[in-house]
């Protein structure tokens, strides 16, 4: 992790998993950042957690423009006039809809959360994604540097849908799929902003979405977390735009 | 086209552009099907130009469930105790939008009528397509037996998404990602039943959508539609689950 060194990150479904795992992770390093934003839907709700060790708890709906233009302007006070590093959109749901049973409704509350939110994220943190960028020495694309990383699944692999057998999840893994391609048009539409996109596969871990199809899954959130915060430290100008593994294997899309 | 010898077929989107050609090119068949039924949001709208040489014109909107299920059951009484061979869901929309002024609102209803339809249309029709691969001889899946057609895009293809410079068109591309991902699942989840499910890329044809950029696509429909005509009559077992253009190549997710 030696090469990731942002001074701004902001972390979505901050409250527990692997989004509260990231935040205590980016807080347990030697020199951490001096802003870690750590966004959920309800940060007074019962599942929180999170509170008094971090800089900074940002309310945010990622279904509701309104509030992700409040969270990026208080976020934008907060920051003064310095830009934002990372933006991880990791906010995301699912159920154990079945190919016969899912409905419009449930097709549609995925999609808008798993894959309009990190898109209308990435819009309203654009002005500081850019101003890290213009502030960051050198011109190659880093995470250190300006960085979305939309956290998608092994589940939204077209090639290899994973688990079928287990859970059919349709409006999850069409929703991943989507969202795989938002980070391929975010990769090519900010690339010119010096914004470095990727999609990750944090493992199949055991947070309550891993474990929600009744099995125990092989990854803990701190060994799926500590892995991704490797592989940040190590994407490249090269690496924009593709979709990695929490132990940087390819996926295939 | 020899290999395609369908009794039954239903085409959305049908009153223009690619479904208007599939309907027309059934039609002129040397042996056509028994039944085409060509299915749109308004048969009896201003731009539809289909009516007197057809079987049955069904009225579906593709985004409302009851819609759909009434569609189903007109087409069940119309076919009497037979199943349907093939359903090709052809319906789809796009907006020029670009990466910056993308919407949710347009997120959300581009994906409905893109990938929520096809997967309700699939639910609504399979008790059609399994009576149809159950009265087809011979178990291997294909076009003629019972299938389902989805008309993707190589603007959806993930790996290698055309045109980025021409037009970014986020909303469309991740319906068209999601849409492919859906064909994967209807293919995992209907083979059982003997469904042949496939996404086709019908190239850059001469309709008011491929039209809609400024500049004169490359292909017509009547050799957009020839060529994936003879692409349904060559699917076989190995096609299920795949995406091909309309010349057969296979396109990357």
């Amino acid at each position: 992790m030696a090469g990731l060194r942002v001074c701004s990150v902001l972390v979505t479904g901050a409250n527990r998993g692997i989004g509260l795992g990231l935040v205590r992770q980016f807080l347990g390093m030697p020199s951490p950042p001096a802003w870690v934003f750590a966004a959920c839907r309800d940060p007074k709700g019962q599942r929180v957690g999170v509170g008094t060790d971090l800089p900074f708890v940002g309310s945010a709906e990622v279904t509701d423009p309104a509030s992700i233009k409040a969270a990026a302007a208080r976020v934008g006070e907060h920051l003064g006039g310095s830009g934002l590093n990372l933006l991880i959109n990791n906010a995301g749901i699912t159920k154990l809809n079945s190919l016969d049973n899912e409905t419009l409704e449930n097709m549609t509350r995925i999609y808008t959360t798993n894959t309009v939110g990190p898109l209308l994220l990435g819009q309203a943190f654009l002005p500081l994604l850019k101003k890290a960028a213009q502030g960051s020495p050198g011109s190659a694309l880093s995470c250190s540097k300006a960085a979305i990383i939309n956290m998608s699944s092994y589940g939204g692999s077209i090639a290899s849908p994973s688990g079928w057998d287990l859970m059919q999840i349709v409006s999850y893994r069409c929703s991943k799929a989507a969202l795989n391609m938002l980070t391929k048009c975010q990769s090519l539409g900010y690339r010119e902003h010096g914004i470095l996109c990727a999609a990750l596969h944090p493992g199949w871990v055991q947070t309550d979405m891993g474990g929600s199809i009744g099995q125990t899954p092989a990854v803990t959130v701190d060994a799926s977390v500590r892995g991704m915060l490797n592989v940040l430290s190590s994407l490249a100008e090269k690496d924009t735009g593709t979709f990695l593994d929490w132990q940087g294997k390819v996926v295939p899309w």
